[in-house]
């Protein structure tokens, strides 16, 4: 793990938030290499729930919502940690943590807040940082960050930053369903930010309290549910074969307990170096959702089936997609220190073509003789894709460092290319060279970046 | 305005944020063709600004900050407006526009809080909700939303929504140097969600409490700057004759009073139906971010002359683009009622190609015999472009639903096209109709969509 930060760091891919003050705990900024790499992520996203499918709509709604959404939505009431305070040193834990920290067997996570109250007493757990047990009582902590909307403080004006971008398809099934006219099963999806104010976060980017999902929420007839529950379990699993996760690093993790909404759900975890992680959730969320907002809101939030003249409340399957994890998940699956034959090793970022930050980097082999034709060539390539451009330092070395931030193609543009426009392309995995001609690199290339052939 | 607030309602480009609560007050939401061409402009933006320049870098910095930042920014101390209440009726009011309302000669943005009071008694200025003329003092509100972070509410813990974007750029300027090894002058650009608590926002997406921008920040030598800067307030216009706004829509306006920071800003307006409207600002800097960051961190912000050995402050020359506003431009000028030959009208969203959200529509003419046909192609297209599929209704109708969202280009797929692989393609402009076979089709598009030639 450290190993990669500190990579994440050296190349910018990503620095800790606010780093020159000190840092703001568990945030994180995205580099020039991985805020690309990113939104290549959203890119193969968009490709893959969103244009390749039918029925398929994307919307963004804003991250601050009427208040009442939360309160139909559960959080306002229940989105909760259980906190309590050491009386001996002052420290503040989550009681859920400190039994499972004792006791892995214990399941605090089915207990009220009862149990757990009463488990910490009979069993005397102790405080982490102490080692005493004398807890003050336990209080309920909401994660949602909240806010005053206009100029005075009454809490009419309390608004959220949402905890989850759900809500926002959900309180737009109305107006997607009339705009697009289309039938059921269809998909809402969104890329955006969520805040959740935890006080353990950690992981490096895996847990943080600011983060970006991609989710896709499917309306569906009761009856179909459980099926297309199934459907996206597995289309999850494509998804990140695509993105070049491989299968034997990931596992379904069907839940046992289950939230409120769930009639069913699901996980996908990849295996990251500190253990199995969750990239993905997929829900049964019945017609939970759709019935509280309609029950808040007095507008009914109905489907009217025009072959059979039926109304009714559509159940959803949510399939979301947590972005700063998959981009974590797809560097540290990439993330390569390859041993060559003659003894040296070289570092590589082994990332399909379709995700890297940059596609090409160009290298003259002599500044003062090639960097003309060189540059030439880089505007070309610059309509079409990112393109890099190296002229300091040996050849081997530019290599190196291209093959570092995974860039698949490197071309050295000499004499060759300037007499008979010829250029020597590198790949970046085998290290083999072959000649092109200049005007066959785009064509070449972009065939090579596509999602999906 | 109120057509094309309607139209975006109708057709899925824009709706009310929270809007089956009633909303929440200057909220927006973007719906499926909405968010696409929010997207194809973010696109548009990385090609020019990121992807065909050199030494331009993107980041993705957190909303979350650490508090330090605005201080050093000054928004703590005076990122405010002045507010007085009326005493009669109990409404709140800006100072400023109040005065700017009153006599639109009285340029209340060059008065001190206590210049305003004493114009506001002076000239009986009158509350434009009772008439009457009598206010408390003025009190200066802060624009920045607030939130607790962690588990306290000590005020240690207050974080801010930023209400720039420009300040995650500067705070990593060290960061993007150092792994980029670059040289000045160099630039980092980002595109993301802000935040100002503002009571008078307005004209639908226009002013809005929670926006995007896509924000350019040029790191140069000083005595560079004042080129640098003529240089971006004519890229600006250049961007956006790309985007379709016109030379005649648009204008610089520069600013004769000046922010603390600014050496020289100006903006790029539109002309909107309400009037000239701010989409584009362009301010020269100088060092004042870069110098206030290194007191206020205690971390030299400095960047070091290879050949000089000089080491000093960079200027910055910070050019921001809304993104909101941009998109409401876009639709005002791509939105047309045209008078046909027949007498008849027909609704036109006249956009460029590269940003129209949806690249192709799709139409079997009769169902039963072409629709197979016509579903091969559509999973053809899906795979390199937005493509639609309209069976339903008459060819005249389903060409018109294309026209008025935009799409550039529409096929209709009939026994030619199941016997001979021709589709018949119709420009949404001219409505004049080619042949092409049906392997050409996505080449045809592909080099008609792109941003530049």
């Amino acid at each position: 793990m450290k190993d990669l930060v500190d990579y994440c760091n050296n190349y910018g891919f990503i620095f800790q938030g606010s780093e020159i003050y000190g840092g703001l705990a568990n945030t994180w900024d995205y580099g020039p290499l991985g805020s690309r790499l990113k939104n290549t992520i959203k890119d193969a996203w968009r490709y893959f729930f969103i244009q390749k499918r039918d029925n398929a709509y994307e919307v963004d709604a804003d991250i601050l919502m009427n208040p009442r959404v939360w309160e139909a939505s559960g959080h306002v009431q229940s989105f909760s940690d259980p906190l309590v305070d050491c009386k001996e040193c002052k420290t503040r834990h989550r009681a859920d943590n400190l039994i499972d920290d004792f006791d892995e067997n214990a399941h605090a996570d089915g207990m009220t807040q009862e149990e757990m109250m009463n488990y910490i007493k009979e069993h005397n757990v102790p405080c982490p940082n102490c080692g005493k047990s004398n807890f003050t009582d336990i209080r309920q902590f909401n994660l949602m960050f909240a806010t005053q909307r206009g100029v005075t403080n009454d809490s009419a004006n309390t608004v959220y930053l949402r905890p989850e971008n759900a809500q926002g398809e959900y309180v737009n099934f109305l107006n997607v369903l009339r705009t697009t006219r289309t039938k059921l099963p269809f998909s809402i999806g969104q890329i955006g930010k969520a805040f959740r104010n935890e006080i353990t976060p950690g992981n490096f980017t895996f847990r943080t309290i600011e983060f970006e999902q991609m989710e896709f929420q499917t309306f569906c007839k009761h009856g179909d549910d459980e099926d297309i529950y199934e459907y996206f379990k597995n289309y999850g699993i494509e998804f990140f074969n695509m993105l070049g996760l491989p299968k034997e690093k990931l596992r379904h993790h069907d839940h046992e307990k289950l939230a409120h909404y769930a009639k069913a759900a699901c996980d996908i975890e990849y295996l990251f170096p500190f253990g199995w992680g969750e990239i993905n959730g997929t829900h049964n969320r019945t017609d939970f959702d759709l019935s509280r907002h309609a029950e808040f809101s007095g507008k009914k939030q109905e489907y009217c089936d025009q072959t059979t003249g039926e109304k009714f409340t559509p159940y959803i399957i949510e399939s979301t997609y947590g972005l700063d994890r998959i981009t974590l998940a797809v560097l540290f699956e990439a993330y390569t220190i390859e041993e060559l034959e003659n003894g040296d090793t070289r570092e590589l970022l082994k990332i399909s073509p379709a995700l890297a930050p940059i596609k090409l980097n160009i290298c003259p082999i002599k500044k003062k003789f090639h960097s003309e034709k060189a540059k030439e060539i880089l505007a070309m390539c610059k309509k079409h894709f990112m393109t890099s451009y190296d002229e300091s330092g040996s050849i081997g070395k530019r290599y190196r460092r291209a093959d570092a931030i995974g860039t698949p193609w490197q071309i050295s543009v000499d004499e060759k290319t300037v007499e008979e426009n010829i250029v020597t392309l590198r790949d970046r995995d085998t290290m083999e060279q072959i000649e092109l001609k200049v005007e066959e690199l785009v064509p070449y290339i972009e065939e090579r970046i596509q999602f999906e052939k």
